[in-house]
């Protein structure tokens, strides 16, 4: 078994199999831990919208990073079908953000402003998607909006740097790692590696090793819950999306509703509770919907920071050590970017400063937070 | 294969299996006709309770039918745990059937007037079950009423037959029966077989069979959905019920919840409404409940007849053919005392003369039907 | 709820949905009548290779009719995504028929004269799927063959042919049909309903109106069991094929193991037999499969005629009647192109007389079978 | 949240649910963390066999030890029941270990001279299990030992724990410990704990805390790998064991079949391989297995020390620490009277002096290892 690496990533879900990816790609020699299996936790549980403009009202900074790595998701899924053989199941369609009161589309003015936004009005979008409830005002239409199957992007990206020569220990716990020298001692389950740079990519349990990092951060996970169900007769074609509930039509005929919002719950596993919040907002958009099968149920656990946008940088004072990690509800959307991100940091190439500074571990904590 | 039989069953559902058991018992030469795996619709999806209190309403002749086969289950438990090792997983209890207003007491007064039932106020349940709802206004204690494992039960009788030397034929449908000599032909998928006796017993599948016997009694589907939970941490011991709903604990520490009632539909799978709708009963009686990670979600076709009591007896005209099947809520109840009027029947047995006038297939309507 | 048609189909497998669809288009009003879900049975057991090539060893009749609904394919991938959103799976990559002796390389002969099919030697072979076994001879490579996912074929048929106006009825048991005046009725569990034409396409389970029809011929089960690997290291771009077994990678990252052969099984579900022959069969092809780990198993059975080929045609005395069943290996395969020919028979276009004759259910058993 | 405690306990499988269970019955303040689910690790992949005779050839010491904790079970089936309302799910019925040679038969030998065994020859086994293997030469009956539900027992354990005031914190990962001032500060992904002793009962993730309290000893996966399948026809009442493997009549009517042994493989799925391997050795022993149906699989990481006797007691140096793991293939058998041998270590009770020699975690390897 191979024991020394260039880098090593803590996490095999999306964000570090992303990294892994692009860091293989450019030759380095990496090493992917995941104390479970790959994709299990956070990403399987999301229903993998890329959602840039109906998830950032923030158009100066966070959307173009968003945009970005939307965009780049158009250019992988050629590349990663080849090279894995896996699909990522790129679905078009767009979203229709919905409006039922006067509030509702103030709050979507600034997306309805985007040049690949159009508003609807409630005929427009009732004679689209004749099923939607008669309440609804409107909707921001935003053609963009695709989604992908985040279980399959992660493999792919992580069949695909394997392919490309990159290690990856699926049931390896990572239990503590120290500086040795130049390089890091990382030790598992299945014993000790050498690296030269360790990435912590895993989500919410990131946490860890902030604390022995030195670092005072946190994340708090906020669970999202989901279910989905057949869907053998009612047309749908958009995704339809309200108050951070969405009804997401898949490929294989099914729909999946989602997801609830429960700060500070560490259970990945849905309750009552959260399958009859889900029905009583799926049924208000869609009424019809009463009538499906119910197919599953699932939960993963968002990896929220104080102000919700992600850390990707470097450590602030000890060498070797980056991060990737803190993605709250984007993960699926952002892991593209976030790996170029890390692997341009890595081969010191050119980022963009105001990301650096926006996304890095040791930003300052607004008076007010936005929230 | 054996091709000649002294009794056909039709279903290998609960009744059917049990019906062979108590035949094999008697040495008949029995075999059961299945059109997929034993116990695999109705027996499965129901929750197990033998309510022959708290599902009987009319004392005189029901009520001592249902209690009589309630009683059998006794005996049943290490006769069959002894033939098939398996186990049926009778649980002991109790149900509290809850009032929650003073109409609800009132409709509970025929119930409460039995020997081995109990009035309990709001006091006496909340403190033997501190967390169903403060809303309650008391609840009749039937200590009398416990459950089983309807699968278990459906295959350690199926087992024990078996092993008396009956032959029990798994997805094989009957396609035709018809009478040739004293016997009858019987075609199926996996050919002819010869019996001297019919019983058709496949639940609410049956009515296939009445038509072409010249009967026009029906049967109604009446579909019933339930889910199941874990229970980590709820202190629960008795089944809660009301209103044809209950909540269930299970010896594996899950409860289950049930179960709707949706008149004349067929459909097998659960619905999103069926689910909501569970969830806000469940919630009603036990508000923690919501607290609780969802388990699973099922749901099955109750067989109904006009007036909810079974069809069993013979065909009243056409000598050979028997019928078992019209259980409504109470086949996995009355399945013993079923199996025993059948055997009774078939053998030449005294069986009560108020059961066989009230059971028979071509009993009157009732002018005013009592629902 | 309606109850007169023009067409009724009993069976909502791959092939009636196929017709209903087919028949939609042309505004026929069509009812499909399947006994528990659409595509529930050998439909969703299947792995959907469309094997023209490596199916068919009769390259004057069957190949033709084969290989034009293989390409029929390639054009309603996207017509069906258009109408009903679901995406049939269709995936290229081609099949290596492996060669493991002098016999088995002559047997492939006349599959490598088509002009779209090579022959690879062994280096060739394990140049391109290194994790061959060494004992390869050599390989048919067919680049045309393709596969689907069967169960998305048949829902996104189904769909469609609902938006486009055909009524689909699950959980509906069709128990009997008679003449009445110029038209059928059909007795269902939901009631009766009225059909000009009524087209006989439920599988195995079509021998059942065979004989009420005053038919004789038959049809036997031929149980095929599978298994599916997670495979997150190995790569492997092609379906590997000997022997009526395969190893096939699906888009998803899994790979699909098949298929047992149990003649005159009914039972629906694989036994531990079934999944050792397929584990020793697919680690003779592919050694390192055993390191990967076990995902799902299931089973289907598939409707067998005397020659191997199936009914599709008139009934030959009683207007008003067709068949489409008996497609044994091949239903995926053969679903586009059965369903317009029957639409062509319905509308009394032209039909290839060959076809006519080589499918019809009253043709000649031939002295010695070819089998 | 309560945030102090008189004994913390890392991990929630059967070891440390048994030791919460016996610590809450004597009032002490009890919390367990579980990173996951309460016995979702190898508890609940263990098939539950009470094998204190069939595990144990070394008579004087850990026999009388797996002994007093069969017994255990005795008592405790009804004390969990009536607390937890849960049933552990104890089966009688004794096993078969089965001799297909002299040279087996040699190697039972001590097993036999037990007075609660017997030695049956080949006639009388098969006799009692009919469809046993006619290559079998005889068994050794023990007939005391039973078997129960791990999963349930754990459950039990957990909840009646609850019951008497104990915490449990699932999805809580233990991320470290430290002592200060007279107790310990243990930060998990919950927030900060303070206990005055630790018990570390994680299985075989245990290592990572042997570590960070400075001790060298290390735990070995064991991977053990099960199927099951339905039986719904072949008699069997005994477990049937021959070289690690058995075959388990379940009182649900399934078999289960385990268990393979891959050391040092940390991966918690079933392989391909590991179920070939299953059904290899269980057709040896009972050739009609392979007709049944198969039901499940699953797998497990048995931790292993090394001489295969379990650490049971406090640190060597370091006051308030305790370990009660590496139980092997005994945890089921060995949680009784692990949770009564650290109950009485903790309130100064008089244990057996030659069990603290042989568990203490200090203790000397010997220069042959038994293995």
């Amino acid at each position: 078994m191979k024991k020394t690496f260039d880098v090593a990533i803590i996490g095999g879900g999306i964000i570090g199999c992303s990294i892994a990816y692009y860091l293989a790609k450019e030759k380095l020699d990496v090493a992917v831990f995941e104390s479970q299996q790959i994709g299990g936790k956070a990403t399987s549980a999301a229903a993998g919208m890329l959602g840039a403009h109906s998830e950032c009202d923030d158009l100066n900074l966070f959307y173009p990073f968003a945009r970005s790595s939307q965009l780049a998701y158009l250019h992988l899924q050629e590349e990663l079908k080849e090279i894995s053989g896996i699909d990522i199941g790129l679905t078009h369609g767009g979203i229709y953000k919905l409006a039922f009161s006067e509030s509702d589309k103030m709050q979507l003015l600034p997306t309805i402003s985007l040049p690949t936004v159009d508003w609807f009005d409630a005929d427009k979008v009732r004679k689209s998607e004749p099923c939607i409830t008669s309440n609804v005002m409107g909707a921001a239409y935003i053609r963009d909006d695709v989604h992908v199957l985040p279980l399959s992007v992660c493999k792919s990206f992580s069949k695909s740097a394997q392919m490309l020569g990159a290690s990856v220990f699926e049931f390896t716990n990572v239990l503590d790692m120290h500086k040795k020298d130049s390089s890091y001692v990382i030790k598992t389950t299945k014993g000790s590696f050498d690296s030269n740079l360790v990435v912590v990519a895993n989500g919410v349990w990131s946490s860890t090793f902030f604390q022995n990092l030195g670092l005072e951060q946190k994340l708090v996970p906020v669970k999202g819950e989901c279910i989905s169900v057949f869907n053998d007769g009612v047309p749908l074609k958009h995704t339809l999306f309200h108050d951070h509930n969405y009804i997401m039509p898949r490929k294989n005929g099914k729909l999946v509703i989602g997801a609830t919002m429960i700060e500070n719950d560490w259970n990945e596993a849905p309750t009552l509770g959260g399958v009859e919040q889900l029905i009583a907002k799926a049924k208000s958009i869609l009424p019809t919907i009463t009538d499906l099968r119910l197919d599953s149920y699932w939960a993963g656990l968002r990896p929220q920071t104080f102000d919700q946008r992600p850390f990707i940088g470097t450590h602030p004072e000890q060498d070797g050590i980056l991060f990737a990690t803190g993605h709250y509800r984007n993960g699926i959307l952002l892991a593209p970017a976030t790996g170029q991100m890390i692997r341009d940091l890595i081969l010191q190439k050119e980022v963009r400063k105001d990301w650096v500074e926006a996304f890095k571990i040791n930003r300052l904590k607004p008076v007010l937070s936005r929230r």
